[in-house]
């Protein structure tokens, strides 16, 4: 982290400031679940707070499918939009409290903010890898994440925390590394996809795949972005974080309020907003890994290595667990979390769970949601307590 | 209605056997609600049944999104893709008894089966209307289907039925032809659209309009289809019709159940699936009329011009209603049903609703579930029987 006096003076105090972005590199081949080999591999990382003393009180935030390492703080104070995904909940003082915590978030392999990616170099051709970046699942970033770990010489994690994609991770960690993950929190995500889940996502994928500008994911080289594609694989991906009722809610589309908007407003506001993130979006974010990462998303099912049973799985964990939905998520819906808690009990494992009435659909778990960052804090604050003893 | 007895044996009783489509010419100028002008216009339609001596027993079939006028029956029987898309609810015996009524189905201008609409020729400029068809709105397929009945010699409708984008035309006939439709059958529908639905709409169109072939609507005078961009719409339509948990049975997602298929079989089959209902609809249908539909849909307000008060437009109406949901469909959501019911009610409107069970979502509307087709019976023979006083 760097920072000077004058700079921090114009942030908030419960704010972690100005942070400066880290890479770790992995020289040792690093081997994926399909069997393909990464010959090394680089992971971008930020960290809040510090490390303490017996390296207990590590916090990693895995992040979800449009995510990254800049999870809290400014990288230029001057770039108001620079602030971090998540930083209305990492800071001092904040639910994932940096004065209790040394906070850790990566961006995963495959990711296309600075790691090992599809936008990264292949050594073999000495080209952007592209469409030839080999399918990451999630035990791949959770095994990748084990190395980065290492690298930190954290033995074991105090937490580790993720939102809907980020979630699955955090899952897949008390499953795989049960002696290195003392809590894991489980947001707003789902043992698996429904078919539906599934279906968005293939929809997704087809708009970016038939793009005049996709190039059989090749459009580095050729200097052309599948915009396009990419733009509506965005917006079908905004409207499921959103709820129906949110959506109205926000575009002034109840028609039974008299003081609703004029209804060709909600049709002309609802394109704009659309068609403006979709296109924002498309412009940073690369789509050979929005398709990589659907994959992933898709092929998550940590019961599949138990004969389609949770609960087996769920038995090698040794972790307490947090899981938390959202009434109106229907992306991955508040029974979504409820199979995982069922699972997590009959398995043996120490759980609590919540369910948090929002309007703001799968999206609620990034915003600032007064019960939801009650619950986070109380239980981080507990966390923190146990490292004091 | 053409057909052989030898043909007709090769039928099931309750069919209507083999039909052929009519069309009707209408050559003086049709006025759209946005003051475009129709100098003539073609409607394809069908019937089944015979009109009664007092002409009292027409019953109006308003097609959605995709329909058109080819409802029941088939038009080949060595082909029995042929069938109507309504044919298990129309004919002698079914729920809309052809020995009681005479049914008459058309498709809609704008549509895309015969109808006037992008496809058809642009007599000022002796080509394709393509993208120039002005925008259809729900209150001009009423008015055109009211110059339909007037072609018929039809004064006044038994039941004007539709489901979906259909109930919404059985809505607006309801309010501005009171004294033309004793009975209307909303089935499935909304007094307007949710700003999510806008959106799914939306997105679809962007599609549309991002395929490399879709040349600004003039495709057809390229002699190319914007296949890829309508495959896609078709496929996020097609998800919005159907219900999560629905697909999860189709596709064997739940992985609850120990005889679930492989994980990676429904990855598989939702794609395959999407893929081959996208390509066949993109293959029948034309995107620009896609345009016209959902941007019709999008705008379908009738409250609006009675000052956004859905009761006071309804007042306007004299015909008893029967409205039905499902409960699974979240494209237009029991509750949507409700508030037409509630505004009916306050209108001082006859109105009888059911919510029925079905896990089929939206889709529901266009099957044969028992008691969905028990109400529909019931509700049909009642008028049957007024016929007869």
């Amino acid at each position: 982290m760097s920072q000077t006096s004058s700079q921090q003076d114009r942030v908030a105090s419960d704010s972690v400031g100005v942070v400066t972005p880290q890479y770790a590199e992995f020289d040792r081949p690093f081997t994926m679940e399909n069997g393909a080999i990464l010959p090394s591999f680089r992971l971008m990382y930020e960290t809040y707070g510090e490390l303490n003393p017996d390296r207990s009180n590590a916090v990693l935030i895995c992040h979800a499918l449009s995510g990254h390492h800049h999870a809290a703080g400014y990288h230029d104070l001057d770039d108001r939009r620079s602030l971090g995904w998540w930083d209305n909940c990492i800071g001092p003082g904040k639910p994932i409290d940096t004065n209790d915590f040394y906070v850790v978030a990566l961006n995963n392999i495959g990711g296309c903010h600075g790691s090992t990616g599809p936008t990264s170099n292949n050594p073999k051709i000495n080209e952007p890898y592209g469409a030839d970046f080999p399918q990451v699942t999630v035990g791949d970033w959770v095994n990748s994440q084990a190395r980065f770990a290492d690298y930190l010489g954290i033995d074991s994690f105090a937490a580790v925390i993720g939102g809907s994609l980020g979630g699955m991770q955090a899952m897949q960690w008390a499953i795989d590394y049960p002696e290195r993950v003392r809590n894991a929190l489980l947001i707003a995500c789902a043992p698996n996809l429904s078919a539906q889940n599934i279906a968005f996502n293939e929809i997704a994928r087809q708009a970016i795949l038939k793009d005049r500008n996709f190039n059989e994911g090749r459009y580095l080289a050729a200097a052309s972005k599948p915009m396009d594609g990419l733009g509506t694989a965005r917006m079908l991906g905004h409207v499921t974080y959103l709820s129906a009722d949110g959506m109205d809610l926000k575009f002034g589309g109840d028609t039974n309020s008299n003081e609703t908007a004029d209804y060709y407003d909600v049709v002309g506001e609802v394109t704009s907003y659309l068609q403006y993130n979709g296109q924002k979006f498309a412009g940073m974010f690369d789509a050979n890994t929005y398709l990589l990462m659907t994959h992933a998303l898709d092929k998550f099912d940590p019961a599949r290595s138990f004969d389609n049973d949770l609960v087996a799985a769920l038995k090698n964990a040794t972790a307490r667990f947090l899981v938390i939905s959202f009434s109106t998520d229907w992306r991955f819906a508040p029974e979504r979390s409820r199979e995982i808690v069922d699972a997590l009990i009959s398995a043996g494992c120490d759980v609590s769970y919540a369910d948090v009435e929002s309007l703001s659909g799968h999206d609620s778990f990034l915003l600032e949601i007064p019960r939801y960052h009650r619950i986070l804090t109380s239980y981080m604050k507990q966390i923190a307590e146990g490292l004091g003893a």
